[in-house]
């Protein structure tokens, strides 16, 4: 049954994200751009990845009646925004990661000065994808704002300094430890902000309305908690290979995780209470298409079928 | 003569950039963003200056016929990008400048993890600031995407990337010494792009037209460009506290400017040509009020009047 569950997750995935992938590696061709900029841009934009935000905003837009190929550059400019964030956040400055997906970082390997500015270039980049929505211009111009919010310094930004507050990492008021509240915000502006605009924009593309963009929303958000707690398991109890990083490294960090906070048993309770409630989010599309229901169903439990 | 230019060239910005001050003053206001950003972000976006790109976008979008007001968050917002675009410049790793406007520079003041976060978020920020233009949605997402490729990669990003290539700071397959053509594009990306894109965005939002969108690209791109002739003429004349730095400090680091490149009296030379071509894209504006034209005139005459 959850093997059925992955499977079917995983190719679902891979189909959706078919188009994102060849909208990613074009959209930067026959433009008047220098080629090492180009090049370290297209390093990390095109460095594989399941496209989860993209894939996110396609079903959503399709669950609330419109054709996916319409929102493709502009799901496609979510994953412009992730890989960005990645590049910033394995600087010298940051988190200081040599090693991305297997391959050396962007500042690794192009320096330092062409990995920020190539940060920088995929942020704006992304915006410019997002007008070419095919939807009433007033819907686009609403998810744009979803999106800026979303990664801008109320969301993705703003969590990131809180994590390198907590982290130590820069002059703050207050360091570790960190209570549970301020993990789940953490967590909710670092990485579910964006995971939650994802689905949300999806909705007001397709002119969704109100209660769909709402359920949108809280699906993304419960959603993205349940994907931080899991990894925060799987990084105690995980498989190396699959993982793609040493087991146990966020506790050697001496990070505060869900798992270092409250355990692994109640870190699965709170992951399984999250899938819970991105489940109930979906309540109330029986009239939508069934198939795509059923794809958003299945990603909400597959969360849970890595963390077993 | 010259002097009632400049008196009153700097009081219509100062009259002009009120309302912007305002805008940028309480736009991070009473928004959940950990204090510590807020803090660096606005240091920067408070330090002064004369606001001139927000003002030729009001100035471009009256001139069109559109009242000020409705487009301020736009025009506020791309002070935001030149903000961001000076925070991450300063960075060590790119022009590794510890003073901005008599101030310590952001990464100075706030460590450089702040600095590059504080950058994210200004850019982030302006498109969501953008969003909030009032007048017709598909107006401002054209507006919209003319803003993020004029700050993007084939713009503002780009420019600084070759840049850091023509300065040896980047590794690149060719360095100094630059030719004429290569100064010009480099500059029209570096700086050039977001005062242009400033002007036509105005007359975008205003629905200016087809014309008038070209007149004021092509106004912005020769003020833009005279701007920057004079600036390589000031750093070999100039007097150093108006200027703000010290005299010669370009030809000191071995840059390559206009001067260096064919000296100054042809570059003066150059620097009225562009003042003149800035002031024939205003040719055909003479039905409109006459106030703004004549302060858009004004403002082209202004910077030949700095270089005499």
């Amino acid at each position: 049954m959850s093997d059925d569950i992955a499977v079917r997750v995983k190719e679902a995935l891979r189909d959706l994200s078919r188009n994102v992938e060849d909208y990613l590696a074009s959209c930067l061709e026959g433009r008047d751009i220098p080629d090492a900029l180009r090049r370290s841009m297209e390093y990390s934009l095109l460095a594989g990845g399941k496209r989860l935000r993209p894939c996110l905003c396609l079903a959503w837009a399709e669950l609330c009646g419109m054709k996916a190929s319409r929102a493709l550059p502009f799901a496609s400019s979510i994953e412009c925004i992730h890989t960005y964030s990645l590049v910033h956040d394995d600087l010298p400055a940051m988190d200081d990661d040599d090693m991305r997906r297997g391959k050396p970082s962007n500042h690794k390997q192009f320096g330092e000065a062409t990995a920020i500015l190539a940060g920088d270039g995929l942020l704006t980049e992304a915006f410019l994808f997002m007008t070419r929505a095919d939807a009433e211009p007033a819907h686009v111009l609403e998810a744009v704002a979803v999106m800026a919010r979303a990664a801008g310094a109320e969301g993705m930004v703003g969590g990131q300094v809180l994590d390198m507050e907590y982290t130590g990492r820069v002059l703050a008021a207050e360091g570790n430890p960190v209570t549970l509240d301020q993990l789940r915000t953490m967590h909710a502006m670092k990485t579910g902000a964006l995971i939650r605009a994802s689905c949300e924009a999806g909705a007001v593309l397709a002119c969704g309305g109100e209660d769909r963009r709402r359920r949108a929303a809280a699906y993304g958000a419960h959603l993205g908690r349940a994907f931080q707690i899991v990894d925060d398991i799987l990084d105690e109890v995980g498989d190396e290979k699959s993982l793609g990083k040493p087991v146990g490294s966020d506790r050697d960090k001496g990070k505060t995780t869900y798992v270092s906070l409250v355990g692994l048993e109640r870190s699965r309770e709170l992951a399984e209470e999250a899938t819970q409630q991105a489940l109930q989010a979906l309540d109330g599309f029986r009239d939508a298409d069934k198939s795509w229901l059923a794809f958003l169903q299945d990603l909400a439990r597959y969360v849970l079928v890595r963390a077993v």
